[in-house]
């Protein structure tokens, strides 16, 4: 769990922008979508990709990793999810499933999952092009080994229509403390979906923005390009940043606002427990302080990195064995600690 | 409010015992007691005791002041409150009532609150038979100008008959917060009022011990002598002294009271605002922590010395000016950090 993880870094827009993601599904032709292929169909998808990838001399061949999701421990299974490169869904019925992985995280292809292939590719900060040209490069090598299921009218045939046509997904995880304050959260994410794009929580239940980190992505496949659903989501991007920076100025010019960032670096320098909700209300404050300047000494990708790691089932993995919920508060703390002793406060 | 003031310095047996005091009742012959006395005979009553003490050559003398309550501002009195230099009830109505001073503010001379005269001493830490010297030496200087109210068989006559006798009230102001979790204060304040002692909360109403500080103090004045009434005090103080620790250690122990006290430190150290009961809370914490070794840094004198600043008429009359609730709450805040900056996290 070393900081050679995408994660662990932070990017373009970083005080804003934590992470982007674009993943394209794709499915195999001649073979039933994964809901409805037995457990031998879903074993020759599995093959196939795996050697489709991994058969070669490409780079990626001999950086990626191939995991049979049914031999992973059940905290190395939630792990995946808490660091975004599976769906929960994913690792909730994992037989016949597979998982390849890159050494730096930042590239996930689930196989059977919703459909046969789920390319991801994850990276800090604002990077959209640059993660659809390396999900268009693997994307690009797959497709010379493997028949995809592609039809002239639909484009990519996938088990759900919201994604036919490119297939493709593309997303921004959005720090908005100051829109969240402001209250317009609510507005934007409606005017949002009348242009074909959905904003909402990026942790949590429903509306619930737990960490004030929202996903921003687009909706249409159909009838749009990879690149023009790109635009689009730039555009946007740079539009809620522009509010976003302008909101803070406000808030941070408020006592209340300065006492709260800084009594937060106050608590993570020194708690010696720390309740994972908790400490997703603290880093956020902490990353809103130092994304302004008012707090300094610690990296914005640190904190990008501890806010994976310092989730329940990562925490364990990391530490190599079980743990009591205290015991996972108490090394929570150790670790946030250990990262903030050089804060300025 | 230097630390030129007695309430800067921590004392014997420190780690628990916050502050002595020390206050004798007495009253002049041939004048009514205050509550029944007009205007002109108060007056008098002012006039004697103020000649007593100052026109003379005595230490005492050089060293007091003397103050019409009449001529201060409402926060000069509030603050004196603050401070335990006047009881509540004294400043609630001015009219024809005095104060004498001394400069460290470890010797205070109520004239016209129950009783004619409230000769008050104060000291940090367990101090009761210096500061019950104190008051018999600045007793015996005013009885030798005064004609003080004294019966036979009744000693000292004071308006409360509670009073009678010695006039003697002693106390201690303890810091319990083991006792206090150990949820046994109840029983220990019945027990000990059938010994003639009362224990209750120093701060706050009724039983509700704000910042787990507690006041121990003599009930019997009539058949006992001073130095008896102190001799009970010492032993049960002593013993109240040994379990607190006792109980100290075993919750430091714990995962939960070391967080908290490192919290409440890193909130000190870092906050903006900071609410006056909330101050009360961590500044019972930090003191908890400094007086058992887990914390390091601050000098527990300057943890008593801060709980008196940091009361609302006292930090206005410190800065020199009205403030509004928020106001107070920055400039506790700033202090507070000041403090703290050196302390150990």
């Amino acid at each position: 769990m070393s900081d050679s993880k995408w994660y662990g870094r932070a990017g373009e827009s970083g005080e804003v922008i934590s992470s982007t993601r674009v993943r394209l599904a794709r499915n195999l032709k001649n073979l039933p979508f994964p809901d409805r292929a037995g457990r031998e169909e879903k074993e020759q998808v599995v093959e196939k990709v795996r050697d489709a990838l991994l058969n070669g001399n490409s780079v990626l061949a001999n950086d990626v990793k191939f995991f049979d999701l049914t031999e992973l421990s059940r905290e190395e299974a939630v792990s995946l999810a808490e660091r975004h490169l599976v769906s929960p869904e994913f690792i909730a019925e994992r037989e016949g499933r597979a998982l390849l992985l890159s050494s730096d995280e930042s590239i996930s292809i689930m196989i059977n999952e919703e459909d046969h292939l789920r390319i991801q590719v994850l990276r800090e900060g604002q990077a959209l092009k640059e993660a659809l040209e390396t999900a268009d490069r693997i994307d690009t090598l797959l497709s010379e080994r493997l028949d995809y299921a592609y039809d002239r009218e639909f484009g990519y045939l996938t088990q759900c229509p919201t994604n036919l046509g490119t297939g493709m997904r593309a997303s921004l995880t959005l720090h908005l403390p100051g829109l969240t304050e402001s209250g317009s959260m609510g507005r934007i994410a409606e005017n949002l979906s009348k242009l074909g794009m959905t904003l909402r929580g990026a942790f949590g239940e429903g509306t619930k923005a737990l960490g004030e980190m929202y996903q921003l992505s687009n909706q249409i496949t159909l009838g749009l390009s990879e690149g023009q659903a790109v635009e689009n989501l730039l555009s946007i991007a740079g539009q809620l940043i522009e509010q976003e920076k302008r909101l803070r100025k406000d808030l941070l010019s408020t006592a209340q606002w300065q006492d709260q960032i800084f009594r937060a670096a106050g608590i993570l320098r020194t708690a010696r427990l720390m309740p994972g909700e908790e400490a997703t209300r603290l880093l956020s404050l902490v990353r809103l302080g130092l994304s302004e300047g008012k707090l300094k000494g610690v990296d914005l990708g640190a904190v990008n990195g501890l806010s994976v790691r310092v989730q329940p089932a990562t925490l364990m993995v990391g530490a190599g064995r079980q743990m009591s919920p205290e015991d996972r508060d108490r090394l929570r703390a150790d670790i946030l600690r250990d990262t903030f002793q050089n804060i300025s406060i």
